[in-house]
């Protein structure tokens, strides 16, 4: 491409950007959402959406640089929920332990200048800190069916699920929206077992002056995360804090009413947990008991974030950026963990 | 900022690209690279040398939105260092598991939808698949010292160097150059053994009409990857090509004189590896079993991208691209494990 | 106990086993052996032969309180069925590792001494090294139900079978018997893929001048463990020699005919294993890829042993012994692994 | 040996028992007990006092052939030290996954009788449930040096101690003795922070009428495990009993005074716990943290039993018996875990 095209080419999408166009969408329906539309091999939903075109405008949403890092720091006292695992990461090999192990002659010997090494051995789980859940992560129903009705008795296996594992999800360029519901009703971070409904959330865009758009990546703030501290040692605040998170309702206002195309928060889960005492009235109302999860990710074929830290977008009133997250590449895996997406500015 | 404002920064920024003007280096210097040159605590390197500037004139090297996934997909077959700890990812939680194991009673009772999940817990090494050392990763010397001078009796422990993990290497975004040598060379892979000369890299930069830049990510192809199938499962075959790479005089080519802000390959350990005839003469020469390491990672603060699969971008000639890599957020982790770095173009 | 009496009831003991009189058994029949005969809940099977009088029975087959060790010794290296999870023994804290890393602030403060400890994380299958295989290690049939017929659905779980895990074997204390069919051939170990028959266990007993009883334990020498080497490194000649073993006639034979109450050898999964060239013929006639476990396992509730070390036991012709074998207590393993179990003369 | 002889060599072992002759000792002195007596090499300890006859006797202890179980369960749940990793048994392969999976098709093809298996994959700390402390357990002093001078420096590694790994435990079979302080107080579990002294075990061995002997193996209870349920769940109320112990005048009691060859009990660590306010003035009294350890395993040589589960034994009155454990056998393991000892009546 010569120069002239190139800058040619840029002002058409910086301008299109500028103009608030929304890039077209594939098969979002206003009112519906997507569903299973993508084909009955499908395992990527609704970031099927994404295009040549709508990366490059999301990346023009970059205009000095400046990079947010939305991970948190990971270790072995790090919060989770606690049906998951536990992690520790242990040196695997030293300095020291190489040369006293005495277990690779060929390396250690006529080593004249002490070369060694450091690595570790992992044992983690695959839904801890900052996550993108996995297409295949939730199921419902007589056959443990999940996304696009892939079943376990079919796709079930010892090692992950076959269908709709992380490696799945492509590399999410896409313009990302803060909607700062803790910044709006004037809090440092939301009270437990707060429900986030569709009117806390237009009440929030509303004061930041910020508009939806398909195809947008939206990130919700609880403030759950100004409690993480290095890695998330403080079980009692940041579970406290962490029961925050959008009802179903909200879910679909913001998938069927706004396209959104990737919806995350700043708490391990995204949805509203009810307190004890709310717990049946809740059950009752909506069968499931992460009725969130199961319309995002099995109905809609909507991936989740989860534990994205969003302090420093919020203090710097940054609402609109371009979201960019690559999940970690292991088949089988049910979500992107550990990870560090970015807001770009 | 209103439109006109941004369209000119737009301009501004795409027009400086456009004139091959290089990012303004902060510590670099030709002939010496950088060293230890950032403070004695620095834990990053030369990655330092990023800027808000330097990042948005990398972003706007995208003029298409195009993504190239640079990652290998991993799982329990897939090739690695023999010296490393071995993997699995094993299903921990399954729909028929959890309702099966009834440890769980308040999640699994009143649950008319038949809800339930999948998690997987991985038992996994922290260089397996495509990676980013950390700069604490190789140690060279008498007190096992590592870049900066971080020493084990210091900052050693049970769980991974306490300086210079990988959860310090900030999100690079880069302008990225692929040289491809096994382009240049006819081959589909170089052949086991095989040294890459800085002669080679002139004569492959050449052909492809590509001119490095200081703080250039430049990736370097053997071709080892085409032979990497699904998940790397043909260790005989990678593991012959795995040995081609490039040679200490060529790591000091990139960043003496070039100011290769991070150096990688599509092999495991980007370096050379001599036959087991040139062994002894090789030990002699270099006196490290690992010289490229020693001297990007210990002496330059230059980290190492190690797996990147560059066969998409080699088959579309994509030599110039935006590079973007975000590490996983482990504390204590040697490098950057199974991530999946993009280069947009 | 007076000492009058004590000495009575010892000389009883003595003689009754100098007179090769057989402990009686409870419900074992000769020509048909035992099956699910133990009632509807029972997860132990044919060890319910043992009684306080079986038991004192053995111990006082022990006349000079010499030990026997069968177990073999396991490290990371160590030779398994290539269908079962790799292995790691990790130092997880170390003295200098924990006064480094300064997580345990209490403990390492005030310390004068200087104390500290090691400890270690092990990443480990539950079958390997010298085992006793559970009850619930084979299934076979639709709905995959294993010994007493307890089934997947019902009794499946994401942490191990919950029925007839290993922690349900019982202490075992027997009359135990070496079948010595190398030494029988005289042959240092059996070569690859021999089929152990009816008629050379009967010859092999008979050149010992061995009788067996209703209710001992019988370990069957290939002579594969005289390549264990220190931690069993050595796969390619372990491998070969661990492909010979019983045929179903044999364990017919021994359980049916003998009442072998457990049936072990010094392989790794007790049963002939045919050349790739008589696979098929092997699979038409048996059905399954392993009839000796399920004849053993599943229709006889008879547990196996494997990996048991009998080479000083052949040396010094030690046919007869007291067994002991007392397999770790861990709730859901399939088996009892890297054991340590011993005859004693 | 025929018949006669035998019934005589058993008379000979009956009789030396019953007139209550110790066997002999070889380096054990009274008012010093062992120290590092056994050569530079020794990796055993006072367990080398062990001979055929000493074995013959303490199996002669057995008079019924009745077995106490002295193993505690382990699964997930299981209360450990809070400085050990967490451990996890995760199904690996179940009969439903294998089929699935189709990862093994020669093994999963021409299947007719539908067999399949489960086995586990297991992460766990090598210092959980009953345990035998291996003499590489403890360290002490400005090189990290543990039992007979083993040097961290020298015999460290990346796998465990080099020197006195739990591997190199014997089968340990000796008279074992209950010391029943809790039952000698009245009490069914001895209260928080208890410092068992010499008196409490010199009372309790007097309303016993239980002698000690040179060799014998001591198990003394403070009634924590009538807490351990299934599998050791409720960790309060566990932790709590858990802080009774020995104090080192005690440990020097039952060793220098008494020759126990081995010391346990059914606690975690065997030693007193100060309550936290008489924490400073024990550390200032003691030095180290844990001073019983230290004299055990690195002045004494003498092995540490944890966990064991005494309540039947107590029930039962049971003071005296055989008592046998056999070490998991893996190589740089730091203690023998999840073992199931047990006494034999």
């Amino acid at each position: 491409m010569n120069k002239k095209l190139m800058i040619a080419a840029a002002l058409v999408a910086v301008a299109g950007v500028a103009a608030g166009l929304a890039p077209e969408m594939k098969k979002w329906q206003k009112g519906k959402g997507w569903g299973w539309v993508w084909g009955a091999q499908d395992e990527i939903g609704s970031l099927n959406e994404m295009t040549d075109a709508s990366r490059l405008a999301a990346l023009r949403l970059a205009k000095q640089g400046k990079v947010y890092d939305l991970g948190v720091l990971y270790d072995r006292n790090t919060y989770k929920w606690p049906g998951h695992s536990p992690g520790e990461i242990i040196a695997f090999r030293t300095p020291e332990g190489v040369k006293r192990q005495q277990d690779i002659p060929g390396v250690i010997q006529d080593n004249p200048t002490k070369t060694a090494w450091h690595s570790c051995a992992l044992f983690i789980n695959d839904n801890v800190a900052t996550q993108i859940d996995g297409l295949g992560h939730a199921t419902e129903g007589e056959d443990d069916p999940w996304y696009n009705g892939f079943k376990e008795k079919d796709w079930g296996g010892n090692w992950g699920p076959r269908k709709c594992d992380a490696s799945t999800i492509p590399s999410v360029i896409a313009r990302g929206v803060l909607i700062d519901v803790a910044g709006a009703k004037g809090v440092d971070a939301l009270p437990p077992n707060t429900a986030i409904t569709p009117a806390d959330l237009e009440e929030a865009l509303k004061k930041q002056g910020t508009t939806l758009e398909p195809g947008d990546v939206v990130l919700i703030r609880t403030g759950t995360l100004r409690h993480w501290g290095e890695t998330g040692a403080d079980h009692a605040t940041i579970g406290r804090h962490d029961s925050a998170g959008i009802t179903l309702e909200s879910a679909k206002w913001l998938v069927a009413e706004h396209g959104a195309m990737l919806v995350g928060s700043d708490t391990s889960g995204l949805e509203y947990n009810p307190a004890p005492e709310d717990n049946k009235a809740y059950r009752e109302k909506y069968k499931s008991f992460m009725p969130v999860h199961n319309y995002l990710l099995i109905e809609q074929g909507v991936h989740i974030g989860e534990f994205h830290n969003l302090e420093e977008l919020a203090r710097e009133k940054a609402y609109e950026f371009c979201y960019v997250a690559c999940t970690n590449k292991i088949k089988g895996a049910t979500a992107g963990f550990t990870l560090r997406p970015i807001a770009i500015r």
